[in-house]
């Protein structure tokens, strides 16, 4: 199981955002990052990511036997899906249900697996923060395949309703977001909510596969906040957007090994 | 089989397009026309439907036991893919496998088998004339599930290039399109290319039934314009978005009834 | 001025929104609609609106001597631009100078002149309610064309913003919508939001012309409201989704002009 | 006048394609390209382009002092505009019409003039050589501002049918293109059509200027083939979406004034 003890050592599994780009647009180098993360996220067509697209990423995932998942996002091209919308719980499944079916069929056509779905952008803030679109998107993965496996923000509404439905599910932590003592996220806007330092980044990321605990945890605040779900680190996201994306999952994935961590995807 | 006699009488399939609104938009009247029809053509969001109108539609075709098909589109919702577009074969591919796989995806979530594919609009016009496009149509659906039905213009490119991988296949007529004696459609822009008389069009759906052939065949036509299929009537498009689209197929259901032809799905 | 005595007799604007096709898709009844109102809102592109129907929307207002004006709305299709989204003042005041050049250039090329704009279903109530919001929608307006008339929710900052700007203002009122003491609008999902009556709506618009106040205001309410603009009611707003709305428009107009209040296009 | 001796120099107009980002995708480096050309070409948000990003763009060619011209496209943003589509001259019309409209009002919002509009990708090739979609789009910028100049491929329909209606043109020619001698492009699918040498293509620019003829141009060839318009070099395109697309503009521009030519915008 992730997070816990293989063979003596600590497993994890990272994972990247990969496919987002559009027609002709592209975003990162998939081709080289995909190497050095264990798990990817393919854009479905609606914030990002075309058929094509999808192809393509897809072959490429499958030549690294990168595990596979969906990535489903909000209706919002221009704005990358990262825009908040007041959408239903009713349009987020039909969402993600059409955007999982999407992906399948590549995976299928390919004979590749489709092994899990982490919502993007907004529509993962908004399930992290709002129990009935989380248990929304939880229903479309159920009813489209409950053996997938549904990726969330650890310690989210969206890891606690999964786990009500009976789904497998992946806790989500960030090597480059800076946590408050209750395992929640700083939020976007604090001038202190990202950690622009490699090492810094590093050394967060081993220190919480190691303890289980986010970064400067607090049991009291823990307590006060009262997560929805327990806090647990199983994969480790890596921004495929930054140029420095690959070399960074490349080191990130040789200090965690070197301090006795197993890089591995899901098994 | 279709086209043949059943204990004595030929059977036919009638089939409509519909799901074809988008969001707020809404075209003809699913819920009157679907019980009067064998089978249906579920647009699949890139020339009409968006997520919530297929998963209502799926719905709505499993409750009357009606088969559903997908119907992929070019992605253009202001034309609502009637513009041809110079798209290439692999654009061609990955479009109609990644529309399949969102309705495959309603259809697992509600419990439903998604039964065929038939091409929309200028998709199957160019499918219908070009062997490249056919072809890619058809790995398409092969490569997503090799047990689906194709579905295209009887005699046309679509038919043999599904039958050449293997597919089996339905072919479609039309109850209000003139013929030529070679067995192809009158084109549209040509004056007499509609039959606007519905005594006339029923009158032409039971001919083509019974004789197997188009209405007015001339062999020696039929010879030299060397159709890439053979040419049979296995099912009727009934056009679901005339005001009087459900009042149609139930007349046109009933009259063949009388004539002695069956009216029934795919078995 | 609107709402004022104009040789004796109170004045007030009819509006419109019209043109919310897309592509063969069509909402209501515009031709049958716009003769029995003054000015008409036309959608631009984002929420509703393509060229074509833009281009037929502009000749039909032109024909009948209504009043053009914009009806920007948030990229949302699917949507019909109805769902709140966080967008930043700088996206919005960038989507409404786009969509008033969009629509502007069809009234040059047709002749007529661009009177006014009013914001869309999510954008209108983000802008009612949101200074900032309502403040770029206002820069947007005047850096466009400060001839231009901002049309606003009675008594929000839409309007209040506007004026700082320089900008005339339009102050529009609903018939079919419930208010409270205050001027406010009884939000969508109360059970009593909307007057089913037809009866009580036309009395509601005459009483709130003839009064210059919502009905059943209340001095306290509104001063502890302390709403950002005036309450001001001088054009209604008539909705052209409903099928009776031609109906019901000609209706209303007859019987304002009975009550003594002359419906009549800003002059 | 453009390709005319100017005081004894001749004089050319440097053109590229910006603002062909989309949300957050970006494509080229405007902000280094744009100070070496005398006149851009802004994607309108049909094939490429959105509202923030023309505002910004529009700015940025304010800054520099270039000229400011609209690059319509084909409704296909996923393929950028580049695939042909069956549309009719009145699709078009409203189309070039619509993103006129939207990229006027920002260059009216930022205090600058819009002076041009050059047809995009397939919608420049299809008005190239088609007679009534190239007099679409002249009637609309016609009808949208007359004084506004018309750019085409030279020798082309759009050319010709842009002065029938009394239009200002501005006929372009291509420095890494390969011409036949009658002064048509090779098409691009032949294994030749593009010009790879730098050098090479700046004398072809060169030449093509002083001779005012196509490289190769054969009087007999040219009879033959009759184009619809006298071939001129006015303006050189630019392609902006290579990584070294700054470079050569400033490298041809020095190269081009070192030959005694003046690279000029339009006056």
């Amino acid at each position: 199981m992730y997070g816990e003890h293989v063979n003596g050592r600590r497993t994890i599994d990272l994972n990247a955002d990969v496919g987002e780009g559009f027609g002709r647009y592209r975003v990162g180098d998939d081709a080289a990052l995909i190497p050095w993360v264990t798990s990817v996220n393919i854009a479905c067509g609606m914030h990002a990511g075309d058929p094509e697209t999808m192809l393509a990423t897809v072959r490429l995932a499958k030549r690294y036997g990168t595990r596979i998942g969906a990535h489903p996002g909000l209706p919002d091209l221009v704005g990358f899906g990262r825009r908040e919308m007041r959408v239903t719980p009713r349009e987020v499944y039909a969402l993600v249900v059409y955007q999982i079916g999407a992906l399948c069929a590549f995976c299928r056509a390919e004979g590749a697996r489709l092994h899990h779905v982490k919502p993007h952008g907004a529509l993962y803030n908004m399930a992290a923060a709002h129990a009935e679109l989380a248990r929304a998107i939880a229903e479309a993965v159920r009813d489209t395949d409950p053996d997938l496996v549904l990726v969330g923000l650890a310690g989210s509404h969206l890891i606690s309703e999964g786990e009500k439905l009976g789904l497998r599910t992946m806790s989500e932590v960030f090597a480059d977001r800076r946590y408050r003592p209750d395992g929640t996220l700083v939020p976007r806007h604090h001038p202190d909510a990202v950690l622009t330092d490699e090492e810094t980044a590093i050394r967060q990321v081993a220190e919480m596969i190691r303890s289980g605990r986010p970064p400067g945890w607090d049991a009291a605040s823990a307590a006060a906040a009262a997560t929805p779900a327990p806090w647990r680190a199983e994969t480790v996201c890596v921004h495929g957007d930054h140029p420095q994306a690959a070399a960074f999952a490349r080191k990130l994935r040789a200090r965690l090994e070197e301090a006795g961590i197993r890089v591995a995807p899901w098994s």
